[in-house]
């Protein structure tokens, strides 16, 4: 094997980095020198993590603190935790994808409202790349700093992206998203308790989600002006998966030749025939699509489907990791789901 | 007791069938005299549906046709036998709540397209009472005929009615609604076994769904003028419930005020301050309504939840019986959901 | 309406105090004086728990310590707060079913090991009655205390009775039982968390559980002799239901003639003829069994299924109230489940 | 690459069928030749079975008769028909893995009571290798027709080996199992329909069940005498996994190092701690065991997980390909599960 990089995770014990490690196991060209965990520091990976017996990093033990031995940091960390150590993180040289919220959003006026805090770096938000690919794949190849995008505007963003790209005259967005419940953590939570989550679903966040503005941001900066989003999730009772609808008024036009034309050389952006289910991408970093023109309302109907966990995380993360240090883009992602 | 009223039960085998019995075998007016199923006929009730063991129709034997000796009919029956035999029951003089969708669109025109069939008893479509009695009361109790609602139409027109009724300037709705899966039917079908329903959900019918004129009517008989519908239906992994969000572009209001307004008097509809959801209503004949204004899209978006079987099927065919027949409206129907 | 019985519920917003009132809030011989919450003091009952919005208690105020004006305490408490508040409403004059563990066990030796703590009233252990209505009814009406059985031994020992009541030869029990998660009680777990819970099911308390011995003394009580009990309890990704096991080596014999003269007069004992399932039970105080002797190994397997929070705990309580208090044992209990 | 074993899959589109193209998909030394669909026949893997879409055989047309190119056989076919197919591949020189239940017993006699016909090759059941690599290696390396186990008696036996290879005194066996729903298979029925197997969990074939003499007859193989098995299978709301309880009265002994040493070189097997869950294993060909002893009644109590379509299934069938072929025998199999 050529040299492999050298990464570390960071905040390996939530869902986000349990999936990471799942995959970067397998992957031919990375090795994982350390991974933290605050709350099972000392520990080893297959002790802690089940699934994760048998894999490379069966024995590797969890700590607080990073060995120093690394290239490129995953941050599964809480937003504000990783709002403070990528500079550091930075200075010593090292390239970071952030799979929190900390370097989402580009206007840094927006935190505190959104976010609940102040943003120290507002300067590092200029600079960093917004990872996600089938956009913004340029500019992730030369960044040191990559803001992993949230599951709902990986979701919606490229359900939305081919009529943004042909500057579509949109007045604004209607986004109502499904997500299972994973997407909300691993910390348990009264409502997401087993016996009252089973057979339960229900709207959050309807007054004010922070992935409203993500979404508001990517949009404007396609399309070259504002355009508002009214965004309504919904948890239901799965473990995994995310379908988002999205309507859009606009003419007519046939909205699949459009989607097929911009997502044809796309490793991971699959169109289908009829609406597609999160099933079908659990454990994986595809996203299939549906598109359908409804001409008695005049509106583009795009439905897409992700893993929250996978494109819509973990296995972007990757992805994004491969642009950036030059492998090739698939590297370590060609899974498929099991079925059923 | 006195008198008690005669009723049959048509097709009692399948959901919504084994709902109405379960209730009606504790309404206290209520007498079934019968009830029909083509696939059990010769067993007892208590047999076929375990669940109905010692209740007062444990040994109620399920029969092809039904005993001459009812006085009204619920029909929970496919839709083009619950066509056919219409006629004839009103002839020999019962009152029939049909829960099939059979007579739920007044324009016969509209059958061929999106049930299949061209409808042979156009002029009764005329007569029927569409049976939503927080809209249509006092037509409920002088028909002989009552259409009962479909399950989409019930969740969605209840968060729409008073925008409908203050006669709001509206162009368009967009309606995205989730069903648990018992919504489709007790008949087995690849997509809702098990295996591959679980941790799964997907939009369906979202080029044609029957539900859509049926709102469309609605709507434009109480608005006097046509609105068109965008309605995309998607299943999840529950077994009951229903959650249906409404959007209407509209002008800055108080919407709150106008809903608690509205349905003031009403007993079933219950108006909440966060998002509601469907664990509230499992078995139960109440709608849970939350409503806010999004200022920022002018867009009112209201959600409701119902249990499919419940306010959307059986439940609410009790509440137009009870209506009917002069009984107290909330008769046999004040029962309260298990939680968890 | 007669004179009502005036009961208290403490710690009414766990799941089985809500199951509670939920079907006290429809007996027609309760009123409901007070509920006890500490973590909701302050609220009404309609606003913590949205299910019971609209019933005849959605206006009680829930209180931590209870009004002084009730005649029978239903204790929905932690073991040692169970344990601790008996003696004094006995004093008090009041009657009390506990639905803790905290008087369970009639040998105080027992308790450090099970339940970690030194029982501190060791002489109340020897009056209570353990209210199993189907093998204790006698002492259940006469007593003032009573412990309300665990959900697996209210289960495991109707699947046993009529070998015990027979005096079989039995020289140990094999007992094998599965449980929804809301057995587990209300409050969350990372297990019991809903991503990691949904299509799962374990194991757990292999080595030792807390219901073992409560089923070894009713075992010993009923036989006259010790035999002791391997039990392995399993948590199935259910909200709700609980099935049990039941495997005993024993001599030929007609064994379904036997279960159904046991039982010929029980209202919530009913046999099967197939396997029954924990769907057919939920919300309600049925137990529904069978029993099959295979001959191959000389073994009865007797399997039960119950809601555990319905005869596994609520309504359980419910009926050892209505003999206490003398009303007609199935009064407000006469509940069907919902299915699907 | 080396030349590839070119190996063909009858039945593709049933759950094991679809399992095994997934992991033969990346199998580094396999090319799928051609797949059989009786009900797919002229359409491609990838519109038949979504989660393929984007693997290499994606393409693959399935076809009602297989290409004639191939050297080994993968059946997953219904019982009847893989007896009838496997003389003839056989002739023509293939090799055989039969997925089904056709060439599991030893005995011919045995099929008409447990699979309902006439076993029509008696003499190939001799020959046969019992593809259960753990305990029957060598046999499977030289065999040309392997019957790869059932789910249940891999995860029985996996559990019970260490105890027979001992020769311990065992008198009869009771196994207690858990299956998720697809262990039933891919057709639909009325209790696997979502609505009503949602929540639900039941025994079945409590009184025969076809892997009852197939787990006897393994045991009486190993141990050197006959042992009555008494097993009670249950199917529990999980799309996949299964959780086996065996129970076996034996004298005290260190019975987690017995389970250590035997199962020390086993690349798929894992001894745990704690009662393992289905979930660590979900798409993978591990087996996680959990061994407890009872001393109060002298019982060994050994719990083991697997997931049925793969240790139970399919993973175990590409185990024993690579045993066969010569592979390393955890090629294309070192896969683990998503978590959560």
């Amino acid at each position: 094997m050529e040299q492999a990089l050298r990464v570390c995770v960071f905040g390996a014990t939530g869902y986000t980095g349990i999936e990471l490690l799942r995959i970067l196991a397998t992957h031919p060209r990375v090795k994982i020198t350390s991974a933290t965990s605050r709350s099972h520091a000392g520990r080893d990976v297959g002790d802690v993590i089940p699934t994760l017996r048998g894999t490379r990093i069966n024995c590797l033990t969890l700590t607080e603190e990073p060995e120093k031995d690394f290239e490129l940091a995953f941050l599964c960390l809480p937003h504000e935790g990783a709002m403070d150590i990528v500079p550091k993180l930075l200075k010593e040289g090292k390239k970071v994808i952030d799979l929190s919220g900390a370097y989402r959003l580009s206007d840094p006026d927006l935190y505190p409202s959104y976010y609940g805090f102040r943003h120290t770096h507002p300067e590092l938000l200029k600079d960093r790349a917004y990872g996600l690919p089938e956009v913004f794949r340029e500019r992730i190849r030369g960044s040191s700093l990559i803001a992993n995008p949230g599951c709902y505007p990986t979701a919606s963003i490229l359900a939305l992206y081919p009529l943004l790209k042909e500057k579509t005259e949109i007045e604004e967005v209607i986004i109502h998203a499904l997500s299972g419940v994973s997407g909300a953590g691993r910390k348990t939570k009264q409502h997401f308790h087993f016996p009252e989550m089973e057979d339960n679903f229900f709207a959050y966040g309807v007054e004010r989600h922070r992935h409203t503005p993500e979404m508001e941001e990517v949009i404007s900066h396609v399309l070259g002006r504002e355009v508002p989003v009214r965004f309504t999730p919904v948890v239901v009772p799965a473990s995994r998966g995310m379908l988002s609808t999205v309507y859009v008024k606009t003419k007519e036009r046939d909205i699949l030749d459009l989607y097929n034309e911009v997502y044809a050389g796309e490793p991971f952006v699959i169109m289908t025939n009829e609406p597609p289910m999160p099933k079908w991408v659990i454990g994986t970093n595809f996203c299939y699509l549906y598109a359908h023109y409804d001409a008695k309302t005049s509106t583009a109907v795009i439905i897409s489907v992700i893993d929250n966990l996978g494109k819509g995380a973990s296995h972007q993360a990757v992805q994004n990791m491969n642009i950036l240090a030059g492998f090739e883009e698939t590297e370590g992602l060609m899974n498929w789901a099991t079925f059923p």
